[in-house]
């Protein structure tokens, strides 16, 4: 361990976003957990909430008027709209800000309205004197603006699998990007700790459906993020869908092959991309991915196939939800900001079966 | 019940889609098991193998030598190139046939051949003096040859829920045929009762995976029934994939809407295709779909949607693949072969949770 | 089909016992569906809950106001003390009735006053007058009873399993009445179709849990049942656990042989007394059962085995608790009240896999 | 991580109780894998059959004539009669061994043949001469002997729950030691990696089922330990069940209390027992206990409870049956017995959900 840890406090520790980072922190050599802020539980430990984290965190959750801990680094695992009304203040206390939802995903004020617009919220944005100094939480495209944020807008978890799955092909011109596909299925713990009647056990042991049709949350920020490499705007099919996993994601992408362009110019393309990044795993046609490869881990895994019949770019994105997808991606942004290695507290292997 | 129930022998009696049919027929008014063969298990009742058949089907599987029951029709349900070396003495007596197998999908030995040697079988087709009264068991295209056909090639789960998906489609000339992408996740039953690593429980329930890239061979038949519909070859993308419930498949399928055509002419043409039909049932894009809509039924379920700013049809196809991707469609095709009521012994609602 | 159709109407019919009773209804051929009320979804057809139920079970749920439709029979498949408030205007109307809850259960009011207070409820009986008219509706021990009561309680999931379990072995006196225990563990239906924490999906398909240790409210129905078969007040050990099946209830039962019998004197008990029942089954310690042999049917299924280190009788009782342990006892106790077939609508073999 | 790492080498790696054990060393800061021997998969990675475990874990399966890591430790993750044929050479060379079989788990030839012929394995036993520096591997009872062993026979994961759980009543007489009974439901992960029709995933999704009654293989060892707590020779009852999750088991304990034994002071007794211990729990009546609080951790909660009208001492045991009924005290031992932190390694949360 490092003489100082780089102390980090969570608002709405009692998601499944909290529980993540409380469990990549307990095995983390430089950072490490301070304070529990969250509007329920109050007073209980964590550990009364999730007992398999019992001597592991025992911090009790506080309300935001008894939040007193100091740290260096604030969470914000917490819904749209909650985060831009209260990061002003940690950061006025000189704390770095990692949040969960969209609030700081688009750093300017009109795209974060357009944003908002399209999945009916308010469309002003309550931090906007912040969003210059924000950035777009996905490390393998945004690594030094991450490192010089104040606050970094986490990516949504489809985005994750669908921006790494394709953003090789789309920087590398050999796809089509105005006839791209994504058909993305996620386990169900995408939807949060809350009880609903769509994912009582008895209903959802079986069922499979896709659900927001075309209109998914995420689907703006990917055609943002692809927007930005390919140097224009550009507009995707999305579909999401529910699976009964618990943690994964796998979302299969279809990229129209422009003429001339083959297989192995875009299997070349993403091992390029991808060479130096430790949480990027690319395998070729002659493998297989599965979700036991990434689930529990920081990982992205790519399988890069071809339909050479139609043409079509196949990538095959799988993660982990709450890992890359969520907990993760927010460890990894703070291991970045404060110079800490990358991979600090997420190398481990995650578990099988 | 009829004064003279139509008699059903079952070859490959021991697999699901022998206990499927057994199910099935428990409850059909017009027509009964009469005989049970298979290779293995010779001499135990198929209550043994499934004992939740107990008094409803004690039949003892005999082997080939054994087999003595007299019937009018006998299913097959076994794999590639067994029925094709087998139906032949069943047809002389006089029996019709419905096999589950890609034997008798394909009504020429050359389009046979090319699907044989698209999936790595020998190419040779051993009963082609069958192949002209043979007939593609999709009963909602193909009504009319299957009730006189002598044989009845029943589909291909993943094809019944992709061809019954896409035909309206394709038919209408609403959609660009040459650029379909079919992404179909199938439950674990498809795979068959054989227990091999990948299905084994620990290892299935979080995993969720692709596999047979762009090579499934379910796919041929779709682009031939595709291609018979819009009246010229057709290729498309088609990726399977498994996910951890035990039955159903859900395929999202892709179509780009030419220009000029909208999402309700696509819904129109969608319930034009289908008014009469007792099993396919439609819904627009203000409902939703899962698989609880269909698990333990015949039904295929079309949710119809459209992405208007891609300008893309989108729909969500959910049959039952124990049933209207196999037992289900067979025991129609017997219905439609012998001029019963078409949903005899499949009228019921499955099984909830 | 009988020319006159038995006329049942469901009150609390958007639950898992009212979907389970119109799944039977659909199957049966001698009493029919014919009103459904509830508090909740009025106006809704039952099929837009449970849309497995398309053209199976349409009609439409009213409130107890609207409630018209003339019935022979009622099932009230709602919580404790709603049915004695209830039932009086149904009798009044000619109508019999089978209730769902502990209301019934018990014929006489201090009986029922023990019941209630052990689980913390009003003491208080709001139907005393029909208590003599009452039977307790287990048809293997009250076949007489049921066939003349005006109201028939419907035995809880829990006590199915454990008194068909443990009833021929007290009867016979081979086993010490007082030292039985009773390890039941259920699947997750039986908490109901109410989403809740503890059911959520990510919380519940790696759980396994005790809970009410020791104060289940079908534990007093079960020394109730024992006791009379005995001839003396019994008290049980009696633990209740989930896990993560959806449908079925496993049952382990201790009972200490007394001295000098034996394990075959046991497995005649067994035999002699269920000879003539259609439901259940007896397999003795050379066989095996699993939830497999009865999901989905009205079956229970008795694995008789002893320790003979021990000297102790083992039996593994199996259910499913949504069919005999709850919708299937309630037609089964239909069908006898009204002279129908006891089987009717209730010897299918469920589904598999 | 300190200078010198304690070298561990797996035999028979390729099972989970290998995988298990790489998930830990992965986090262990004092001990790793040096190297990995199984008679399949030679020369592939163990990430290549476990691919979480990529950067992890990427040694080469090697057979038994190339294994020529040097090691102060092996962990034999073998099947009976494995370790007893091998240890000796390695004993030869310096290494202390712990075998995860029954081969060590009773250190003389007569219980050992007892064992054995109760499962109807050989009852000679091949390394005869090193049964008296063995220990029976349950730290919490056998610290002292484990420290000084050469091998270590780590214990039967029913074994663990069951022993863990009634030894502090049947140490402090409070119960009645021959009325015993054991409940116990593991997850399917217990039955190791290898495919088998009874854990096909469709098969086994919604089954549960007793098996082997009376006559599972770590009865004795339960028997053994207990009867060495009480002094005198004791037989149980157990029932061993497996139910449809994959980590984890839950064991339902029951013992009379004798006369004048109170709830409290079975409580006490628990209490006072593991005072010390870091991996077990107590949870008195007025909490609950589920497979969550354990799942992925080194831990044994203890559950106690008492139905006082039978005066049955109830006690619910929970274990994760791949690390506290497996690796996890394999490495718990292996900390034991070279002077290591007990918890190194397996201090770790597990994962939620």
């Amino acid at each position: 361990m490092r003489s100082s840890m780089v102390k980090v406090k969570l608002v709405g520790a009692g998601g499944y976003g909290g529980v993540g980072a409380a469990e990549i922190f307990s095995r983390h050599p430089e950072a490490e957990l301070v304070g529990l802020v969250d509007i329920t539980d109050i007073g209980k430990k964590l550990s009364d909430l999730y007992p398999h984290l019992r001597d592991v965190c025992d911090l009790e959750i506080v309300d935001t008027e008894h939040d007193s801990a100091e740290a260096d680094a604030v969470f914000f695992a917490t819904p749209d709209r909650i985060g831009m009304r209260n990061v002003q203040r940690y950061v006025d206390a000189g704390c770095r800000v990692v949040d969960y939802s969209g609030d700081f995903r688009f750093n300017d004020t009109k795209t974060y309205a357009e944003y908002a617009s399209r999945i009916d919220l308010d469309t002003e944005h309550f931090a906007a004197d912040l969003l210059p100094r924000s950035a777009y939480g996905l490390a393998e495209l945004h690594r030094d603006e991450i490192r010089n944020a104040t606050v970094v807008g986490n990516p949504g978890c489809f985005a994750v699998s669908a921006i790494l799955g394709a953003a090789p092909a789309i920087k590398s011109g050999l796809v089509d990007a105005d006839r791209l596909i994504f058909d993305a299925k996620t386990g169900v713990s995408g939807a949060g700790k809350k009880a609903s009647q769509v994912f009582h056990y008895p209903h959802r042991y079986e069922e499979m459906n896709a659900y927001k049709m075309c209109k998914h949350q995420h689907v703006m920020e990917v055609e943002r993020e692809l927007g930005l490499l390919v140097g224009k705007e550009v507009a995707i099919t999305f579909t999401t869908q529910v699976v009964p996993v618990v943690r994964g994601i796998m979302t299969s992408i279809y990229a129209p092959l422009i003429d001339g362009a083959k297989y192995e110019d875009a299997l070349d393309a993403y091992r390029t991309y991808y060479q130096d990044e430790p949480f990027v795993l690319i395998t070729d046609e002659s493998g297989s991915v599965g979700n036991r490869h990434i689930r529990g881990t920081n990982r992205c895994n790519l399988w890069i196939n071809a339909d050479r019949r139609t043409n079509t770019l196949i990538v095959m994105s799988h993660i982990d939800n709450l890992m890359k997808g969520q907990a993760g991606s927010a460890v990894q942004n703070l291991n970045i900001m404060f110079g800490l290695a990358e991979s600090s507290g997420l190398d481990g292997p995650g578990m099988y079966p």
